[in-house]
C-alpha cells in the first residue's frame, strides 16, 4: 500500500497544476511583478490548506469544480503572507527552503507589490467560482443555492485571512517579538490566528461549497483549530527534541534567540500532551463524520506526529 | 444654487458615514493594526471613487443599499495602496496632505500589515453586498439576478484594482523611475493603470450592480478612462502653470526631479488639447445616456479643470 507520504506529494503534485492554471501570464509592462509573483508561488510547499479544502470537500459530498478557484486563492493568500513576512521590515529572511526569498531576487518594492498583487489575484480567482458551471438553462432555485454557498465560503476566507485572522496573528507576533514577557494568551493567539485560521478556512469553505450544514461546518471549524494548534506545538517541540539533520536547520533556535515557545512556559512533558489531546479531538471530529475521511485522518496524524 | 465644491464636500460627508459603517472595532491583541488601518482611512481625501461609483449607481436607476458595501471596499483599497506606495521601499514619504503617513506613526511594520489588512478588509466588505437585502421569502429568479451583479461588480472591481490594474501601474511606476528615458506609451500605461482603473471600477461597478447592460458598462468604462488620464495630465500641467499658493506645494517638481511627464515630452499646449479632447469625450458619453447624469457632468468639469 502506497504509503502517506507519497499519497501526499501526489496529491500535492495535482493540486500544483490547478494552481498554475490560475497564475497570470507574465506579460506587459507589469512583467517584473507578473514574475515574481509567479516565482513566488512556484517555491513549493506541500500545498496543505488547499489539500485539506479539497478532501474536506470531497469529504461532504462535493463533486464540482467550483471549489478549484478557491483553493488556489487559499494558496495565493499563503504564499502573499510568506512574501510580506520576509521583507527586511519584518522577519528579514533572504531564504526560505533553501532558496532566495522573493524580495531578495526581486527588491523590496517588488516584493511589497508582488505580495498586494497575490493577495488581490487571491480574490479576482475567488470569484471566479461564481462563473463556474453556470449554466443559464439550468434551474433558478439551484442556481441561487449554489451563489450563495460560494459567496458564503469566499466571506469565510476572507474573515480568517483577515484582521480577526490569520494577519492579527501577524500583528499579535511582530509585537510579541519585541516583548519581553509573553503570555500563553498572546502565544495561543498567535498560533491560532497566524497558522490556525488558514487551516480553518480550508475546512470551512471546502465544507460550505459542498452543502455542508452550520453545525457541520462549526465542527470543520474546531477540528482545523486542534490541527493547526498541534502542529504549532509540535514545532515547538521539534527544536528542542529534533535532531539537525532531520529539521535541515539548526535545532534550540528557540532557546538561544531566546524565544518563548510552548514549551519553554510548560515544559516538554505538558507540551506532548497537549499536542495529543488536540490531535485527539480532531480524530474524534473526523471519525464521527459520516463521509470517508480516511485520508484526511492520515494527513491530520502525518501532520501532527511528524519529525521533521 | 449650491457651488459644486459645496455638493461634493456635503456627499463626501455622507460617504464618509457610510465608510466608518464598516470599519473593524479597535480592540484583541490586534489592536496596534486595527488602529493603523483606521488612522489611514480616516485621513481625509475627497472620496472620489465611492462618490463616482454610488452617482452612477443612481445614474442606472439604481436604489438600493448593496452598493454601499462596494463604496466602502473601494475607497479601502485606494488607501492600501496609498500606504503601500508611501513605504520607505517605494516613494518613502512621512507626510501626505500635511499628516503624518501610517509608517511614519506606527512603523514599517505595521505599516505594511495595515495596507495588507485593508485590501483584504476590501474584500470581507465587498463580499457584505451578498448578504444585503437577501430575503428569503423573495422570489429565486430576482435573488439569482441579484447575486450574479453582485458577483460581475466584485469580480470587475478584483480585476481593475489588481496587476492588470492598479497594481500593475504602480510596478511601471516604480520601473519608470529608475530609468533614463520613458516613453509615450509607458506614461500612458501609468496613467491608465495607477489612477484610471480605479476610477473605471468604480463607475462599472456602480453601472453593473444597477442592472446597466454590457454596452453600457463598456461606456462607463471608455468613460472613467477619459476621466483618469485627463485628471492625470490636468496634474502635470498644473505642476508647470499653476503657483504654490494654489497647489500647497512647490511648483516646477516635476523638472527639478528630472521627471518625465505628458507636459515635458509632448509640451503645454499639446497637452491642454489632450485634456480638452478627453474631457469632451467623458462629457458626450455622459449626456448620452438616459438617467439623470447632470451631478457627474458637473464633477467631471471640476476634477478636470481644477486649477489645484
Amino acid at each position: 500500500m502506497e504509503q502517506i507520504q507519497e499519497r501526499i506529494q501526489r496529491k500535492a503534485a495535482e493540486i500544483e497544476d490547478i494552481i498554475k492554471a490560475y497564475l497570470p501570464e507574465e506579460t506587459g509592462l507589469q512583467r517584473s511583478v507578473l514574475e515574481a509573483m509567479n516565482y513566488s508561488v512556484l517555491a513549493g510547499g506541500k500545498r496543505l490548506r488547499p489539500m485539506l479544502m479539497l478532501e474536506t470537500y470531497r469529504m461532504f459530498g462535493g463533486r464540482g469544480r467550483e471549489v478549484e478557484a478557491l483553493m488556489a486563492a487559499i494558496e495565493m493568500i499563503h504564499t502573499y503572507s510568506l512574501v510580506h513576512d520576509d521583507l527586511p521590515a519584518m522577519d528579514n529572511d533572504e531564504y526560505r527552503r533553501g532558496r532566495r526569498t522573493t524580495h531578495a531576487v526581486y527588491g523590496e518594492a517588488m516584493g511589497i507589490l508582488a505580495g498586494d498583487g497575490l493577495l488581490n489575484l487571491a480574490w479576482e480567482t475567488a470569484m471566479k467560482a461564481f462563473a463556474s458551471e453556470r449554466r443559464e438553462e439550468q434551474n433558478l432555485q439551484a442556481e441561487a443555492v449554489r451563489l450563495r454557498r460560494v459567496a458564503d465560503a469566499i466571506s469565510v476566507l476572507a474573515q480568517k485571512a483577515g484582521v480577526f485572522g490569520m494577519i492579527g496573528g501577524q500583528c499579535a507576533d511582530i509585537e510579541a517579538e519585541g516583548a519581553e514577557q509573553v503570555s500563553m494568551e498572546q502565544l495561543l493567539f498567535i498560533h491560532e490566528h497566524k497558522t490556525a485560521a488558514l487551516i480553518q478556512a480550508a475546512m470551512m469553505a471546502g465544507a460550505i461549497l459542498a452543502g455542508a450544514d452550520r453545525q457541520q461546518v462549526e465542527r470543520m471549524e474546531r477540528c482545523a483549530y486542534d490541527i493547526g494548534v498541534a502542529f504549532q506545538i509540535q514545532d515547538d517541540i521539534l527544536d528542542v527534541t529534533g535532531t539537525a539533520e532531520e529539521l535541515g536547520k539548526p535545532i534550540g533556535s528557540d532557546e538561544k534567540n531566546h524565544k518563548q515557545t510552548y514549551v519553554t512556559i510548560n515544559g516538554l512533558e505538558a507540551s506532548a500532551g497537549e499536542v495529543e489531546r488536540l490531535s485527539r479531538e480532531a480524530m474524534e471530529i473526523l471519525f464521527s463524520l459520516e463521509g470517508d475521511s480516511s485520508f484526511l485522518q492520515e494527513l491530520t496524524a502525518f501532520l501532527i506526529h511528524r519529525r521533521k
